[in-house]
């Protein structure tokens, strides 16, 4: 399929949903009900997800609480992979998700909670679950599990797969085969590539661009392509090493004096419920909300669900610097409480909706964003998990910054390749979910 | 200081301790309370632990609950290394925890949590902390977050970490340089070398035997020095190898259906709580009791805390078995419910106190822990930590099957070398902690 080819069947797909999310007061949520003793927001069969409280304590004390979505279960985030010609292509999905802003996202083959593949709403069978459970399966190139966003989830991690098919596989509707070359390319449209897939990609070590075929275009590039090379030898004497780094992590996790734990959704102080709405007094933060929808191409036709609605968009930035002729992101070691072990590698800069370049710390991240601070690489509007979130857009940016900007940074921040931060992703709860949709945005650049 | 000075002065220490440890009713602790609202015990400085609930669900209902040690801080457990003529040294404590059967083990260099070393209690400083914290330590080693005991902790974690001092290093009473292969001698003697250095002197890669000085003595020692350098090639239809074990290790987590929280103390079904002790009704699982003690070499000399005492004793194994010459062993993903991530890898086989050959699932097991099962290579009973639990000993064993034990195992087990297990170990929340405490105990044998 070419790439014009893809945009008339995307055009094509997107007429055929006959989708429609309309926002409904939660009493008119079907088989959802806030339970009396808790307050908790819960699904009658105890699965899928429920909204609960998040308390913060340091020593012994309350420093914040916050309604969060605790979704305990594991769900398959999986892409299948076949040679065609010599070429990989992955098997992507038009997929609808009622908090698209846009009705359908490029997806992965699967992407699927343990509720929806175990059929507990008792609708169709998910289209290629076997390629990646049991025992015909094909070859796992990659099972691992990740985060999602520590602001709004509790804990939450999905599995990540990538399987390599060898046999025929059928192409049902809903969904086409795509080589790298064009998934980089379709990176570079707004809301286009969902967040599953940016996850799952940029999980892909065997994706890297190759030295010998991709430099030699600019200074830029070339130091791009030498980031997805570069390790530093593991001597005592080297700075940046994987040593290090894995250093500088503990101690960002050893510095977090607060810990959190589920707490009952009535128990969380400054927020209130109203017929429509879960809400903070001052109306600063997200709302929780319900929905109706009908989308003909889902497992289930109609249904009903609480999403949370962040007010306007994030923004998440890498800067990036080229230091003897390798690029270098400037990795953030961020606590956000609702992860699991407190703390993951973060873009340089995530700001959440509502906030602005003033609440950033550090003077030097702040010029860096002005006008003329930098080199915009990328610069593009991509969505959040459509499944769970209601319009959540993120701006994400890579910057490439000179030579003037100072390698000596604040304890909070860290200097990687490429390469560094792809050698973690074999391992979870190291990047966060922004830093690992942001690698994928770069690794479009090459 | 030789093996014989060392007894001779482990002898003196025990004897200058002057230490007593006294069970006391509930009431008589000092600055401990049990919150009136929920039940939970916890130091009115709001630091040091809490015993609270841990409720674990399963679609949305109870199945299971009991109490939990919560420590949300982060600890450290350090080992200064040095070289003297050319041989590397560990920097070793003679240090009395209250809960130690035998008042003193031999510990990390510096073994504190993080209310210790802030000094909370406001007692003296802690020895030694300034080569791990701060702008002057030494240079870092190892230094990585690990898990303690998962049935007993709520999702607690300590920081491993080991530093090479290179200027003199001052040497206070309670302290003395051991060699490894000391310190390995000194691992076959029960109840001595204690669980914060049995984690710590699993984490040090670079004390592994070298094939060339350690082969050539049986076919037993020669596989066992074999499996500190098998990785096996990472090509797709290896078995075996890193990314398969990590698949595995995925695959596990998923299979978890339950998750778990923290719930107050009083929540908490099927126990009780006297004026002496917290106990389930059958009495058949720990207890929670309080003790006074008076110790002379710790930073506060006098005290009252509560401890968890098992009743009983542990006892857990690694199968291993030779395959191809290279000795691999059998690893269980086990779940456990205070662990952070719910998954880690255990040895083959852990009976809590109170659990016999019965309980065992797997009939092949039972069979080779019987009388003539297997050879046996190690057999120990050590301690676990002193500082949290009363007389809590485990009974540490590694036996050898031979090429009649099969080498297709159910999917919760899976053979893996000692170079793949220490390989993991740069990482946290892959090996608990009875599975590091054996590999400590199989180095031992090199």
């Amino acid at each position: 399929m070419s790439t014009t080819e893809f945009h008339a069947w995307w055009a094509e797909r997107r007429q055929a949903g006959g989708f429609s999310v309309e926002r409904i007061p939660f009493d008119a949520l079907d088989s959802w009900n806030f339970e009396p003793r808790t307050g908790n927001l819960g699904h009658e069969s105890g699965r899928f997800f429920t909204v609960e409280g998040l308390q913060v304590r340091e020593g012994g004390a309350e420093i914040w609480s916050q309604p969060v979505i605790n979704q305990p279960e594991i769900g398959i985030l999986g892409i299948v992979v076949k040679e065609f010609d010599g070429v990989l292509h992955c098997l992507m999905q038009a997929k609808m998700e009622p908090g698209n802003a846009n009705t359908i996202q490029l997806s992965p083959t699967v992407q699927a909670t343990r509720s929806n593949y175990m059929k507990v709403h008792r609708g169709a069978g998910t289209r290629y679950l076997e390629y990646f459970t049991g025992p015909q399966r094909g070859q796992v190139l990659v099972d691992v599990l990740q985060s999602e966003q520590g602001a709004w989830f509790w804990r939450k991690r999905n599995r990540n797969m990538v399987v390599l098919a060898t046999g025929d596989v059928p192409l049902y509707e809903d969904f086409c085969w795509l080589t790298m070359d064009q998934i980089r390319e379709l990176t570079m449209v707004d809301n286009l590539v969902n967040m599953d897939a940016r996850t799952v990609l940029s999980c892909m070590p065997f994706m890297l661009p190759d030295e010998a075929e991709s430099a030699g275009r600019d200074a830029f590039h070339d130091a791009l392509v030498r980031s997805y090379q570069y390790q530093a030898a593991e001597d005592l004497d080297t700075p940046g090493t994987a040593g290090r780094i894995l250093s500088w992590f503990t101690e960002a996790k050893t510095r977090c004096d607060w810990s959190a734990r589920l707490v009952p959704l009535a128990d969380v102080t400054g927020w209130r419920r109203d017929e429509w709405e879960i809400t903070d007094d001052a109306a600063e933060n997200f709302r929780i909300i319900a929905v109706r929808v009908a989308a003909g191409t889902r497992e289930v036709t109609r249904w009903t669900q609480p999403l949370l609605h962040p007010r306007g968009e994030g923004r998440a930035v890498f800067l990036v610097r080229s230091v003897g002729g390798v690029l270098r992101l400037l990795v953030r070691a961020r606590p956000e409480y609702g992860l699991l072990d407190q703390v993951e590698m973060a873009p340089t800069v995530h700001l959440h909706p509502g906030q602005g370049l003033a609440d950033i710390q550090e003077s030097c991240l702040r010029d860096a964003l002005l006008p003329g601070g930098g080199t915009t690489r990328y610069d593009h509007v991509l969505s959040e998990e459509g499944g769970r979130f209601h319009h959540a857009l993120t701006r994400y940016q890579v910057i490439e910054v000179n030579e003037d900007f100072p390698l000596d940074v604040p304890p909070q921040l860290c200097w990687m390749t490429a390469r560094q931060l792809t050698d973690l992703l074999r391992h979870g709860h190291y990047l966060n979910i922004e830093a690992r949709s942001l690698l994928t945005c770069l690794l479009s650049l090459c």
